[in-house]
C-alpha cells in the first residue's frame, strides 16, 4: 500500500489541469463544467471503449447469470489510516459481488459533491477508485456527477453499484445452511471500524491501526474454483459487523449457531482499542472480510487455502450451526459462560462506510 | 396523476407501524434498526423473489446485450408540482436506459437519508418509486439504506442504477449521426425546470407548471419497433437543456446541428416564466422528453408516431443535421436572425434533479 497516497500527500498520477481548484455548482449542472470536468480527466483516467461511448448509458454483452449490488458511500473523514472512500466504495461492491459468488466485471460509478470540495481531493479519491477497480479486474463503465450546495452534503458521497457474473460452481443462499456447517472468518475482526474510530477521536496506538479494506474476489474465486457447492454462504460483516450478520443468517434461515470467543481472531491492539472505547469487537464493522458457511467435510482444506491467500492468514474457525436454540446465536466466552449475542440494537459508529 | 399523492397530503397505501417517527442514525446501521426499517414494510413494498433472498445483491439471468446507467437525485425540494425525488429517480433512469435503445428491467436502489427526515415522507417517496417502476415494467432486486448526521446531508438523496435488454432492433450511437438526420424533440421543453424553479422562487402562475417527469422508454419501444436502425440517437436533454445536448451531439459527431426557434415547442405559461426569470428555456432541464435524430426519410412517420403517444402529444421537428458549421449548433431565430447555441456555460438551476 502506498502510504503516501494515503496520507493525502502525493498524488501516484498528477492532477490535469482544472479551471476551479474546488468544485463549484456549476460541475453537477450537466453544462460546460461538468464536461470539462469529465475531459479535463475523469474519463482519461478511466478510459475504457464503454465510457468512450459518452452516453446516457453503457451497453454491456452478458450471458447467463450475473449478480447486481449497490451501495452508497458516507463514511467521515474521507481519507483514514489504510484508504480513503474510493477505494472503500470499490473494495464494498467487489465484495458484495464476491458474497454472492459472481466475479466482478463493470462498475456504475455516481458522485454526489459538496460545493467548496477540494478538486485535488476528488483526484485523489478518482486515482484510489481506479487503482481498486483495476485490482479487482473490473472497469467503470458508466458514472454521474451531481453537486450539492455548501452545507448540504458532507465533501463527497459515491455510489458504486456493481454487475459481476456467477462462478459457475456457486451454489450460494440462505437456505443452504444448516446444522453442521463451520463457520469461518477469513481475518482479525473490527479492523475497520477501529482504525475510523480512532482517527475520529485522536486515539494513538503504538503502530497506527489500518482499515482492513480489501477487495475479497481473489479469494472467493479460489474458494468456489476449488470447493462450489460446498460453500453454502458467504457474507461480509461490515456495518453491523460479525454479530449482526451472524443474527441474520440465523434467522432468516432458522438454524441455530454457536460461536467461541477464543477462535475469533483479532488484532490486540485492536481489542484494546474497542476496550477503551467500551466497544464489543463482535459488532465492529470489517471490510475485508468474509464469514463463510462451509460444509464441515471441506472445512479444514478451506481454511489451508484461505490461510494461503493475503487477504485471509489469520482466518479461523469460530464455530458453527446447530440445531439447538434455532434462529440464535450463541457465544461461549473466554471464560467458558455462554450468552446469547444479539443484532447491533441501534448505532455503534455513525458512519463507518 | 394523483395530485393528492404529489401534494402530500394522502398516502396511496397506508404507513406501517414504525418504531420512529423520525429517520436515526441507528437507521443506517446496518444492525436491528436497518433490518426493522426493512421489515416494517419496505421489502414487503417491494416484494420479488429477488428481494427476498435478503442478500447483498441479486442473481439475475440476463442474456445477449444489456445497458447499464447510473444517477443520483439531489433535487430540491422533494416534492414538486406534478412529482416528487422517487417517481423523478425512477423515470430518469429508465429514460437513460430508453436513450440507450433498452427496455428497463432491474434497478439497484440506494438512499441516502438525512438523520430526522419525515419517516413518513420516505414512506411516500417509496411508493412513488413503486408505483414509477411498476408502470416502467421494472423490478426493484438490490437496494441500500446509509444516514447521515443532521445538517451533512439534505433530507433524502437517492441512486437509482438500471439494468435494460437491448432493443433487437436498436443501433443507437454518436457515430450514426449524419447529415441530412431530421432532429424531433418529442415535446414541449423547459418545463420541469420551470415547475422546480416556480416552487422555489414561490411564483404564481394563472395554472400550475407541472413537472413533465415521465417515463419514455414506452414510445422509444414504439419507435425502434418500428423504425429500427432508421432511429440514429436518442438523448434527454435533462440538465443543461436541449441546448446543452444538442452540443454534446454536434461536438461528439463533428457534424453542424440547425435548430429552428419557431419549431420549438413550448408551453406559453412556461415561455413567460423564463422571461420573468431571465432564462433561456433552451437550457432549461427537461424529465419526460427525448430528442431523437431519425434518417429523414422516416421523419415524418416518426413524429405521427410520438404524436400518438401521451408522452408525445406536442412532439416537433426542430432541425436537421448539416455539413456547415461542424461541430456547432446554430439556431434560426423567430425574426429571422440567426445565432451560434453554446454549451450551458455554468450553473442555471442547481439541484434540478
Amino acid at each position: 500500500m502506498n502510504n503516501d497516497k494515503k496520507s493525502g500527500i502525493q498524488l501516484s498520477c498528477p492532477m490535469p489541469q482544472m479551471d476551479f481548484p474546488h468544485i463549484v455548482l456549476g460541475h453537477g449542472s450537466g453544462g460546460l463544467l461538468t464536461n470539462k470536468l469529465l475531459d479535463a480527466g475523469v474519463l482519461n483516467l478511466f478510459q475504457n471503449e464503454y465510457l468512450a461511448q459518452r452516453h446516457d448509458g453503457s451497453i454491456l454483452a452478458l450471458n447467463g447469470k450475473i449478480a447486481l449490488t449497490t451501495d452508497s458511500f458516507v463514511i467521515s473523514p474521507i481519507f483514514f489510516p489504510g484508504g480513503d472512500i474510493g477505494e472503500l466504495a470499490v473494495n464494498g461492491t467487489v465484495n458484495d459481488l464476491a458474497m454472492c459468488g459472481a466475479i466482478p466485471k463493470y462498475f456504475a460509478l455516481s458522485l454526489i459533491l459538496e460545493e467548496g470540495f477540494s478538486m485535488e481531493k476528488l483526484w485523489q479519491i478518482l486515482l484510489s477508485i481506479k487503482e481498486a477497480s483495476e485490482k479487482a479486474g473490473a472497469l467503470v463503465v458508466t458514472g454521474d456527477t451531481k453537486v450539492v450546495d455548501k452545507g448540504k452534503g458532507d465533501k463527497v458521497f459515491i455510489n458504486t453499484t456493481g454487475i459481476g457474473e456467477l462462478h459457475p460452481k456457486a451454489n450460494i443462499s440462505i437456505q443452504r445452511v444448516q446444522p453442521g456447517d463451520k463457520i469461518i472468518v477469513s481475518g482479525d475482526v473490527a479492523t475497520h471500524g477501529i482504525a475510523v474510530m480512532s482517527v475520529r477521536e485522536g486515539l494513538a496506538f503504538e503502530s497506527t491501526i489500518e482499515s482492513d479494506t480489501a477487495a475479497l474476489s481473489g479469494v472467493v474465486k479460489k474458494l468456489l474454483d476449488q470447493f462450489g457447492e460446498e460453500i453454502h454462504l458467504l457474507r461480509d460483516p461490515t456495518r453491523g459487523g460479525v454479530a449482526t450478520v451472524l443474527n441474520e443468517i440465523a434467522q432468516q434461515s432458522g438454524t441455530g449457531i454457536d460461536i467461541r470467543e477464543n477462535d475469533l481472531p483479532i488484532n490486540p491492539q485492536v481489542e484494546g482499542a474497542c476496550e477503551i472505547l467500551g466497544l464489543d469487537p463482535l459488532y465492529v464493522a470489517n471490510e475485508g472480510k468474509f464469514v463463510a458457511f462451509v460444509a464441515s467435510s471441506v472445512a479444514e482444506a478451506a481454511i489451508e487455502l484461505v490461510h494461503n491467500d493475503a487477504n485471509g492468514k489469520r482466518a479461523a474457525i469460530i464455530g458453527e450451526v446447530v440445531e439447538s436454540h434455532p434462529k440464535q446465536v450463541v457465544l461461549t466466552s473466554k471464560i467458558g459462560g455462554r450468552r446469547v449475542v444479539n443484532m447491533l440494537p441501534g448505532e455503534q459508529l455513525p458512519r463507518i462506510c
